[in-house]
């Protein structure tokens, strides 16, 4: 079985009994339910304790439960650039403020970049009457280029 | 003159005359600093009046005034996927977690997009004696599909 | 079940069927028949409402009903640029016409873009004696740059 | 010189005199100013005629109005897809609702495509409320295979 | 059934049944060989009743029928440029000459284009001491671009 | 001087001096007009008696001559597929029938090629009361896969 | 069946006998082992003959001999650039020496190719003290471009 | 000055001189006219001498001299697959025989490469009543793949 | 069986049996764990003692003990650049240090390579109270261009 | 001035002093000459006062300093894959021992990265009476995906 087959048979699992991914998430464990959903997708591991209780609670076999475990190949978009909307406009803020970001980082911080092993993130609905909007808060170490 | 020589144009004399990005930004307006180095780097318009002030501070003639004020032709990439570090390591975030970021918008808002034109970002330090975070926050509109 | 798997088998049921776009539009509802053709595609989303009329219609199961309703990774093109003549005139026009229509939306409205979300369409036969005409009317939602 | 210098120096005389794309189109004749403005981008043919008025509204030479009437190699794109998001929102709308668009067309009109270049357009604001919309009336003749 | 895995079929059939595109061509009915022979690959539509005659001859079902009668997704090639040397020639010569035929067409006709749509073909073998030859005429309608 | 250089200097003399192709080929020789352009556009040789003679024609100097006489790096187009609509629909003419020319042929001829280089050519007008026709006659030696 | 899961039936029916290619071509013909070894990894055509003899040692049904004397669609690499570094090395070949291979042989023979179709190759081992070598001779028919 | 630049003065003064590369190979020195062409073309290196002595013999400076010594940023191909017929012949060679190729060295050799590095190379005519042909013989160093 | 469903086989079973790559390597043989590493996953060879071994660890049939003999297609990334992040890194050192190695490599032995193909490495760790490191040791012979 | 014409004027500089990347770095400070050669090849940063020391070695201005202090944009191949044999040979490391990196690390540190930023770097000559060898060590940090 590949990681891509499980991920087809969480998703139908889901379908089938209605879940949302917050509760799937909250099945898990008490950590981030972006990075649990980020692992059923096939980009993030489960710790053998979260993939047994995910097993239980979508009925998985014990080799599913190791491969959720195990360190994924990466990359979950099937072209690129990404050619569904929602994914895209992430990919336009990268064309359009990629250089931005490259000058005021290393403005701040000098040369080297932000991590994104070492890396968190929050995602939030924020209220406004002309319309809700998405709050996306990233951090990630700055890793400065190093001298040996 | 195009967009990408007046850029250069920008980027010598920031260099002669020792400026930061922030220096520039105090000089052009009230503004977002991220907003006007993006005006700077060939992204993003200035107003008439700001692109006046930039013009004293850094000797631009009337034209190149013009030239601010037009949208450009936005993509501030040479190459897909970027090879510069630091810009790249969002490419990664976009590759990681883009169907991460789908799953859990639509599951929150319904079908439809974060805008990434009706839409505001800051950048600041993240202090940590393990070492300081790069934080961003995004904050972009939600826009349904509509239905007509 | 995939979405594709889902397109290709309301494909084959509306062949097997002699059905036209026109007649299963009539069946989901009263909605706009692109967007339902759209969804029958795997490019939209019907309502749990109209995906349950289809599934009587087109005999799919609850499962396929979930399936409809979600939204799905959108981009119906195997290659780009598509190498479909009838798809192929589309992106032509995009590739002749891309910087005219930027030039005089911005010189209209202002920097910032025609929503591909908040959009509505139209396609409809023109008479001509000397050759009908396909007429095509969008309609999308101006969307300046905004400044915070 | 080529047409890629002529457009820039089009660009560069617009810039310098203020002028608007609608003002151009005035001053070079009754026709379709979306026409005009693609042929300044280098797009389309003006008649000699026209591009004799352009010659004396941005004081162009000889050789340069003999080039405004030469067909062009068309393609305003410097990437596909387009990273510009006006014109990427175009390029949206192809990979989202191109097989949408040839399903419904196909089944009103037979096999053959909508033609390109026997084709008009017009682009005007739509009054709303809730935000100015961009409209645009595409209609191109349609063209079946022939069989001899 | 996808229309690929039909041209799979009609391809195995063909081979065990030992027939020739001409022995097909002619069991299909009196029109283009050249163009049945397209059908038959995915690539062209046949009228309902030359795909009943089709049929018959290879012994295909109902919905098969149907299929043949669909416009398919055109695109016949699994790689541009084609890797198969015979194909491969036809992409050199648009490679060598594509500028040459848009200047002599465009000298003669004006600015537009040959259509690829209202278009006919043959084929046939040139007798010739030095070695065969083979003739290929086209023969496509001139679509000027029109102004409205 | 580069190949580039020198078709750009012969596109510049022929629109200053408003000359046809057809007027330029009639001054370099008798042979046919099509490869004369494909020589002045970079993809085929002059012998050096005809580059001498154009040399007077366009007014190019010795250096230019010899050039005009060396075998071009051949390739005509600035991408692939290519933008421009005429070269395109060629471009679509060998992905709608590639495969069909490839069976038909080898149906004819056994396992081998047209040649691209043993290769002649006829553009022509079709007088047509529903439109003029562009006539294309291409005549190819058949080269058979030889064993040794 | 297609070409590809004959070669791929061909390859598992080698492994399991323990055949060579050589002890193969032996039993196909008396012609080049090379072309034997191309056609039975869908690159080139067999004779009738031929195949029935391979169909005996392989236990081959009587329309994959149909199959292996059909021209097939040539292509052997998955990728271009190839991956694997026996076949790189050809490719690194061509892209250090493609220029002059296109000097030298113009030069000696004038303006045309050398066909890779009337062609012919052998491939030896070069005893060398240093380290055995890999001897390649190809041989094709030079082909001038024609004038006609 | 790029080594660019250098081989189009080097093929500039070629021109002028109108010289071959063979008699550019004599002055050079005794050793391969195919090395000798290939470091003028800017994809091998010449000893200090040999580079002095072209440098007499075309008149280039002590710069040029010593570029011509230095290791070339290797590829000769502006595009891959290359357009130009001669060069793409060689690519069509590693496209249909690739994997044949890979089959017979593995199996005279076992598990290795040919060296691309370790190799040499002659180009020949060949007289045939038939036409005459091209023929090239390598020879390279059989590299096996080490174990440590 | 192609090697890509051996390698999944293999990859199933060690995870089944709970195994680490350094136990299968030791089942194996005393030759280096990277190379048995890379050819369970398919990029090298094994001896077909050393298929034997795992044979009997693994369960695999004679058939797959021979395939694993043979040399694979190498290439181990579905696309390039490589998506995950821990590979990307090391494609992020070729295009960051690809120049200086062959700027520092050229400067000290000449003109030539570092072969890929005799070539050995070590991977470690690096005990580090700053966070430990990984340590790869690289060594492959140089291989100078040579001259016949 | 960008600074990659940065970059040409120092090899110049180099060319025409005959310097080595040694002797420069020696002149530069106690550092990395890896890091220094890096750095005027554009791909890494010079503290100022390694700048100035430079400046006055290779006869550079003020601006040049300041330049060679900023952090470039990264990326040193004009192509991916690269089309130098020296660069390609680490290309071809990835593509062989990518996926066999990655088992192999994450296996003994577990789900993470090795730092391409806080990494360094040694090249030597090995010794070897078969063929001196190129020996590469590397040193980075693993950095373990954290949770938040």
């Amino acid at each position: 079985m590949t990681r891509e087959e499980l991920t087809a048979k969480i998703l139908d699992a889901k379908r089938k009994k209605g879940l949302s991914w917050k509760q799937i998430a909250e099945a898990v464990g008490p950590g981030s339910p972006i990075l649990y959903t980020a692992a059923l997708l096939g980009q993030m591991t489960l710790t053998k304790e979260e993939a047994g209780k995910l097993a239980k609670f979508l009925e998985l076999d014990e080799s599913e439960v190791a491969l959720l475990a195990e360190p994924p190949y990466r990359g979950s978009l099937p072209a690129v650039p990404p050619t569904d909307p929602l994914i895209y406009r992430f990919h336009e803020l990268v064309q359009t403020y990629g250089t931005t970001w490259k000058a005021l980082i290393e403005e701040e911080f000098g040369d080297g970049i932000m991590s994104a092993i070492d890396f968190d993130m929050e995602i939030s609905r924020e209220q406004n009457p002309k319309g809700d909007r998405v709050r996306i808060t990233m951090s990630g170490k700055f890793l400065p280029y190093k001298r040996y």
